[in-house]
């Protein structure tokens, strides 16, 4: 089966907005077993989208556009996709009634250009947005099936989700759920990762591997096919007909060996990678800290310099961190070192702000004056300027303190650039941190 | 002239990375007054990638390719075009030439892998790549002109810039300049800038007007064209032959009265939107209030609570900040605000964490403790769990301390997502010091 991504609008091809529907798209579509062959965007221009739509429907079996169903006058999409079919837009009346139950809702007024939305191309379904006023549709053109959706990004996922993957399922006749494991890779390089996992496929040849970049981390990802309707990841779909059944029991037998097999394969990747695995649960750093401390009952607290906050912001980005969060000072100032948090003036004077030394009492003094088990510091040199011969742009201190102790080192990572700096800074603290907490906390 | 955009690779299409070099490429394109007509992608398949370059050499003059043109052996882009230009992968000495120096600088051993990255199509010309290992190319195919570069972002930025841009200023015989203004605004949704600004093409029709969400800023975007060799934001060209000629005169009299309608444009647009307008130099909140510090010499200090670093963290992107920015708390922990920031524990018990007077008292502490002329705090819920019908998920008390006294002020905004409510409490934060700072110290 052949599927495609169109995506619509002139702010794509002006360069206004990045296209994150479509990668998005990509990535459910995918995990529905159905690989997509190519993606498209064309501008709020009837005729090319007439155009595309046409050579789509001639060469794909399966087509998700976004984008241009909304109601103002460059939302063409509708009547693109009724002169590419050969007919003509009509008003839906269930379009039409559930436009008006969420102006309804919402106290809102109709206009007579909101009205224009519940226009379809004759011969389409009607797919419900329960987020906004664009109606979805669902239509065959010669051999390829194409599902309209609207470009916001929350109404397009939410309708995808609800509506068109049950319709996908039904129409594939794919039964099966997918096995997903993800894990987490920090400190190698993409192509290192792929070196020491260049023959799983011959270990592992029904488990699916991918490989994603979540600067600066590496998701690892396994997938594999379940035919049990109970088992897999999201549980996408339920069969009764085969429940306590003869063949149900044989598919739970197969999925209980299948099951075993993916904890096999994750074992065997995370062997390879060894202490570069951050998390078996596809977590972020800040995720797997949280984690650990969570389950430790332990707090946190941490002294930012050249980081400027960064940790702190990915630390407090992850829902329910006031539990084990307690602090942080960002002590960009030698002022704020020495009054905030103690370090010694002399240490400052002696061997400078970017030192193990320095980064080694920030860390204790983060602990003592935030009143948490754990502290970790970062002082170095984000850039582009302030670097020395003897500490290059790219220099980082990193200080953990614990109950038994500050340990305290230093990096070189320069990536040449100052916000991507400041983020494997906070990553290559978080990770030191993590590893300290693996020792004493874990699990 | 009809422009596409072509990108290739399996990571694309299953979703892996977001295509931003697409929307890079389009609006650079843009700026070049070559819109760009179409955007296609298509994994690393040589039928299919040769199958989309002889489409695309049809119908289209000019097409910018990203992408397959590394080591290994899924890139193929080199001899899919080859295919598609009925022609044979040869080595190029310049190529290779260009290759063995950057090895060498590198202190590098070259494998054949790499060697074979110097087999361009023939009729194909070598485009140098100073920051990695990949060639570009530029080749003629049917009635398309083709830019074949690398997919890494870095590599194909300055490679487009460096090498694309003359040769398409070139063919193109565009000798005009781009003069480009831009006004970043907060506060107000993408469609009300757009109603504001409704007639504004009425009143100067020569001057492109566009909008880009920069969240939770909106950009607005001036274009005008200039003929002068010499003016223009970037100087792209310079043409000697009319200096000090009367046609030289001519043109720098017309480049003056476009410049002197750019400004009326500018002023037109900052009087319809008002204090919205965040900078007139499309500078973002954090650069916009480092620029009023910095001309004043005057200093920072941050007390965060629900923003949890994210200010402190946009405040230190910026290269540059260790001249104003001194010391942030971020206070998580009632006792962290209590100790550290010295707010009374009587308020906390009485109002609560969430309040105007205790975001009063963290900004007058931060300011206090960090030894600054101002500062900022923040204090809210931004969910998902937390809120109450008092005090819903989204309310936020902001805090501004200077030398003549310290304000507080409530506000509810609720996104329903996390992350994007820390957005937009450090953007209100930092908009209401703004304002602040542009009464006491501006310009």
């Amino acid at each position: 089966m052949i599927a495609e991504i169109l995506s619509t609008g002139d702010e794509v091809l002006l360069g206004d907005i990045v296209d994150t529907n479509s990668a998005w798209l990509c990535r459910e579509l995918t995990e529905l077993g159905l690989r997509p062959e190519a993606i498209s965007a064309v501008g709020d221009d009837a005729g090319r989208i007439c155009a595309v739509i046409k050579t789509i429907s001639q060469r794909a079996d399966l087509c998700i556009v976004t984008g241009g169903l909304g109601p103002t006058q460059d939302d063409i999409t509708a009547a693109a996709c009724a002169r590419a079919a050969g007919t003509q837009l009509a008003k839906d009346a269930n379009a039409f009634a559930s436009m008006t139950r969420f102006f309804d809702q919402k106290g809102w007024q109709m206009t007579p250009e909101n009205e224009k939305q519940s226009l379809l191309p004759e011969g389409a379904t009607f797919l419900e947005n329960l987020n906004g006023t664009a109606p979805g549709f669902d239509i065959r053109i010669r051999r390829c099936r194409f599902f309209f959706l609207p470009g916001v990004p929350g109404e397009m996922k939410e309708m995808f989700r609800r509506q068109v993957c049950p319709r996908l399922i039904e129409a594939t006749g794919n039964r099966d759920t997918l096995l997903i494991r993800r894990l987490t890779v920090f400190g190698l390089p993409e192509s290192e990762v792929g070196r020491r996992l260049a023959d799983f496929t011959d270990q592992y040849p029904d488990i699916r591997l991918g490989f994603r970049a979540r600067f600066p981390l590496i998701e690892v990802k396994l997938v594999d096919t379940v035919a049990d309707p109970e088992d897999g990841e999201a549980g996408k779909k339920n069969d009764p007909g085969t429940k306590g059944t003869e063949a149900g029991k044989r598919i739970g037998v197969d999925a209980q060996r299948q099951r075993g097999r993916m904890e096999d394969a994750l074992a065997w990747a995370a062997q390879r990678l060894g202490r570069r695995v951050v998390s078996f649960e596809g977590l972020s750093l800040a995720q797997e800290v949280g984690r650990l401390l969570s389950s430790a009952g332990q707090t946190l607290s941490v002294a930012e310099s050249c980081t400027g906050g960064l940790i702190s912001n990915m630390i407090t980005d992850v829902p329910g961190a006031s539990d084990y969060f307690l602090f942080t000072a960002v002590t960009y100032a030698n002022s704020a070192k020495i009054n905030i948090l103690g370090v010694l003036e002399e240490t400052l004077a002696s061997v400078g702000a970017v030192h193990e030394d320095t980064a080694g009492q920030m860390a204790s003094g983060a602990r003592k004056v935030g009143g948490s088990d754990w502290a970790v510091s970062t002082t170095g040199i984000a850039g582009p300027s302030g670097g020395t011969a003897e500490k290059p742009v790219g220099t980082v201190c990193i200080g953990v303190a614990g109950s038994n102790g500050t340990q305290a080192r230093r990096f070189v990572l320069d990536t040449g650039d100052r916000e991507k700096n400041k983020q494997l800074f906070a990553a290559a603290a978080l990770e030191m941190l993590r590893r300290a907490l693996s020792e004493k906390v874990a699990p």
